[in-house]
């Protein structure tokens, strides 16, 4: 797809809808008909979850993400920390080693300056236990009514390694599928803070910072083809990316991907399947199977990768799509999230 | 001040005031008493409006800025074209060639998409005309109520070249005192496309990227001692703070400084002093006396330095403060904004 931009009619939905910020069909529909067209260059068209810039032999990411997380405050994390990951994670998923950190703040009118003490001081935090700095940062206040409490962009500088070379585009056939961790945490738990639901098991969010995961899984080899953090959208709608952009098949099984039996079980309640719901300290990659084993065994001696598994392999078959083998035996098409599940839960 | 940060206390103000995000000093107060202890770094404590960062042998800028402008379509620009500049000027005002930005949104469900493509379109002109292209972004939405319909955050990377080191800290005493131009159109044009006031003259926002006219200076000399884009908060702040970096003495001679007569009459019927209004398209230099003349002359042949003026000069007397000769003879100290003056004006 890179290079090229094929502008797609909105439909008749003609305002913003909470469906646009969801990670899924929508919010690719935005992208596409608003964005791309208007802002039409090469780098933003290979649609990674980062930029990379050369300047002369070094290669530098860049990356902004806004969050909108409501609750600002959830079990596992807050608004604060969860800015911090986001944009460590979107630089450490195409192997960059995060540099520095901005962080611009529009607060509301009213908002409990002891609460965005809180705040700061988790993303001082977070960003120390990183390894990274917030070198620069904005504030605007906006009326009473015209925000909720606090939203905060982070953009993130990094650099790429010489060698590494990852990329959406670059998953092969053959490829392993490795997964950091079990599913669906993240969101739960903000949908459990949100609502107030009393669920078993008490399930946190796995916001973390993945780059120590990568710097591991890297010093095994620089051969690693693809590597995303599967946030908004969950797990489905970031596979279905990545076998849209390598134009590959990608065949899954069912019984391998771990999820948390809380998060299991809160689905099951809810109506939720744990493929689309949020991570925010997880991470996919597409490894060439001769790598594979000795990728998970270095991810599972990191903290952050203790059931990392392999969920799957890309197939040269099926260009685009995602089938899954079901622990029943059967196999289905696994679809990204078409509106919106979980808003607001990044 | 560099290197210590003295924590504020913050009186008997337990809650953000939309004078917190005047750029004045309640924001001075937010940034002192909150973030700077938390992110405690010396890049951050600078207190520049860009961080500059060494990879290798070249310096990078790199700078963020949230906008929450209301209204978002005004007489110069919009919410879209403001950001772009407004970044872009951060990294020009330490000499930088801007190179990259990114684009994250906030957009409040129910947002018409039109408004949103017309946005869009003019980052892409300012950005195409300041010669930067926006290379990754975000997107998220929030329900209806809890957003001004579109928030957005853009951050640069900028190359800073050999040979050029500005600071607010650097001014000296000796220097002149340059301002690219006439001050307070950007405010005022805010405030009447907001409240719908009928002013003569029909006063444009001067919203414009200055990384071209920063180039020609730089050509005349590299000895330019400091930068700054006089935004909220207005010239008087911005001359404050580089009294208060540098510990030095600023004089300015009101007769010098351009107001256009538009400005002037809406700042005597409004009881605003334009000094304390915003501007999005001008810059002030401290030039070392000897270079002042050149590169008055070389601002003047840019289309955007066209009223470029010697101002002022810095004392070495007084550190830390401002003061004025005004057209009648009598000299006023100047002060920076109490509170806030014109909310989300940027």
């Amino acid at each position: 797809m890179t290079g090229f931009v094929c502008p797609v009619p909105l439909h008749s939905t003609e305002t913003v809808l909470l469906g646009h910020g969801s990670g899924g069909k929508l919010s690719s529909d935005l992208l596409h008909s608003v964005f791309l067209p208007a802002f039409a260059n090469p780098v933003l068209e290979r649609l990674e979850d980062q930029a990379v810039l050369e300047f002369g032999s070094a290669r530098l990411a860049f990356t902004t993400d806004s969050f909108v997380a409501k609750p600002l405050f959830f079990r596992g994390g807050d608004i604060g920390s969860l800015a911090v990951h986001g944009t460590v994670n979107d630089l450490a998923m195409c192997g960059a080693r995060p540099v520095a950190l901005s962080a611009a703040f529009i607060l509301e009118e009213g908002f409990p300056l002891s609460d965005l003490r809180r705040i700061a001081d988790s993303m001082a935090r977070a960003a120390s236990i990183a390894g990274v700095t917030i070198v620069t940062g904005d504030t605007k206040v906006v009326e009473h009514g015209s925000g909720d409490g606090v939203y905060v962009t982070t953009t993130g500088i990094g650099v790429v390694p010489p060698g590494v070379n990852l990329s959406a585009a670059h998953a092969r056939p053959g490829d392993a599928i490795v997964l950091s961790g079990a599913i669906g945490d993240h969101g739960i738990a903000m949908l459990s803070a949100r609502e107030g639901l009393e669920l078993d098991g008490e399930i946190a969010s796995d916001s973390a910072p993945l780059n120590g995961l990568v710097e591991a899984m890297l010093a095994v080899t620089h051969e690693v083809h693809a590597m995303r953090d599967p946030t908004r959208g969950g797990l489905a709608s970031t596979l279905n990316e990545i076998a849209r952009e390598s134009r590959v098949g990608i065949v899954l099984r069912e019984d391998a991907i771990p999820v948390h039996a809380g998060v299991r079980g809160a689905c099951e309640v809810l109506g939720l399947d744990p493929l689309h719901v949020a991570n925010e300290g997880k991470l996919v990659a597409f490894v060439p199977m001769q790598h594979a084993a000795g990728v998970v065994k270095a991810m599972r001696r990191h903290p952050l990768g203790a059931e990392a598994a392999i969920i799957g392999r890309v197939a040269d078959c099926d260009p685009g799509m995602v089938t899954m083998r079901t622990v029943f035996g059967t196999t289905r098409i696994v679809d990204v999230l078409p509106g919106d599940q979980l808003p607001r839960i990044c």
